[in-house]
């Protein structure tokens, strides 16, 4: 495998190519080794105060690249566009969501200032968990990831607030310590776990009921790990109620170019 | 000595206090182990583009603190105000330097929707350096540390562009792979150096003769090492002609609470 910086023989704009064709799945385990983002993208208006935000949050908000009003190409992945090449689109208006659709080419037609976020997604890190020797317990069993709202408030900014959002991945428990380890060094997609155990000291009532994403698959012996999440501005979007937003749908990344060895410490 | 979050035995309040009263020299050297910032604050429709291009440029610009539009109190110094706790400011006019004024009070009631921007500064770290046993030569000779724009480009933000500024400290040869393992550590204060030795390669003519702050003094054997500078705002200001803005005088920070442990990696 020929591999540079413009990722692994490609595999980036191949799977961003056949997204834009119509593939709607989570991108959990696609593209190995190149860096996933969430989207969040609002109008110029609110830009700054979404800005400050993710700064002032950067373990659910690492960002990762942040387009100018209107652009939707990001410089993570040359060639792409930020309308077509996520599996799936969230838009909310006041807060609440309206419609979830493939395509997203109407709604900066219709919005053309929005300016977009793009944030680390922690499926980066997966791929490093597997050669390790880490079992993906979703991605074993062909589900998206299950995502929790938490009881602990972000830092607001201007007119922005919310809670943080996680995401779970049961691993055994003599291997928590090296899953730790590793995605330590990759603060820019939501880094080391800000939980382990003990769910309900987080907010969360029942595991078998996530957020968002699928239902986990536990098995015995595992230990509920929780990392911040790229959806918590969504969650920030319910709680804020900026006029418009448009996000992707949890679980359903952008792709980029991007290796994670970029971001590595 | 009494160690705590909020400083080393209240040493960050006492240099404000003496800062406010009147106390107008630079400010390395004070307060050793606390954080100090370079102020860049500009009219809330300016407030993103400057977020975006201190997020585009961490090397130079890595952002400590981001104030709501109007507000003086950092939460890194519970009790200080930006407006009379640094020893000296710069008033900017489309780009122009105006005037420089101690005491920025007036200014902020002028222009009531000012965003404060807080950047990591390289004397964070000097105290680590003393520590090693690595001379700070301006420090030695009472002066304030040269710094020189260079014909590196920052990445531009919106209607933001400018070249990078840098500090530099002579160091003995055969520590200058200490003070980088050293810096590296504080990427919140701009981490480890941008350039050693060459200042022509970076478009620096003559190492005598500073853009800011006062001529170096260079020992037998020294190399000239070059660190990104939170001056670079203010270069960028000149290039980009925002209708206001006010800064920090070179070399006269603000200096916070907040220990340099809190931002070592």
């Amino acid at each position: 495998m020929n591999r540079d910086r413009t990722g692994r023989s490609g595999t980036g704009a191949v799977a961003r190519e056949r997204i834009r064709a119509g593939a709607a799945e989570p991108t959990s385990g696609l593209a190995p080794g190149l860096v996933q983002a969430n989207l969040i993208a609002v109008p110029a208006d609110w830009a700054f105060d979404m800005l400050l935000f993710a700064q002032r949050n950067p373990k659910p908000c690492p960002i990762v690249d942040v387009l100018e009003p209107g652009q939707v190409e990001s410089i993570l992945a040359p060639g792409s566009d930020l309308r077509t090449d996520i599996p799936g689109y969230r838009v909310w208006n006041n807060g609440v969501l309206q419609e979830e659709i493939t395509d997203a080419t109407e709604v900066w037609r219709t919005h053309p200032d929005l300016v977009s976020f793009l944030i680390g997604c922690s499926f980066t890190f997966e791929s490093g968990l597997v050669e390790a020797g880490i079992p993906i317990r979703h991605q074993e069993a062909g589900r998206n990831v299950p995502m929790y709202r938490t009881s602990t408030a972000c830092r607001p900014a201007g007119r922005i607030s919310g809670d943080l959002v996680v995401s779970m991945r049961p691993i055994p428990a003599h291997q928590v310590a090296e899953a730790v380890r590793i995605t330590d060094r990759f603060p820019a997609v939501h880094g080391a776990p800000v939980h382990i155990g003990e769910p309900a000291q987080i907010g969360i009532d029942d595991l078998d009921s996530p957020d968002f994403g699928d239902a986990p698959v536990i098995a015995d012996g595992d230990i509920p790990v929780f990392w911040a999440c790229g959806v918590t501005p969504q969650a920030a979007v319910q709680a804020s109620a900026p006029p418009f937003a448009i996000t992707h749908s949890p679980g359903k990344m952008f792709i980029t170019d991007e290796p994670e060895d970029t971001f590595r410490q």
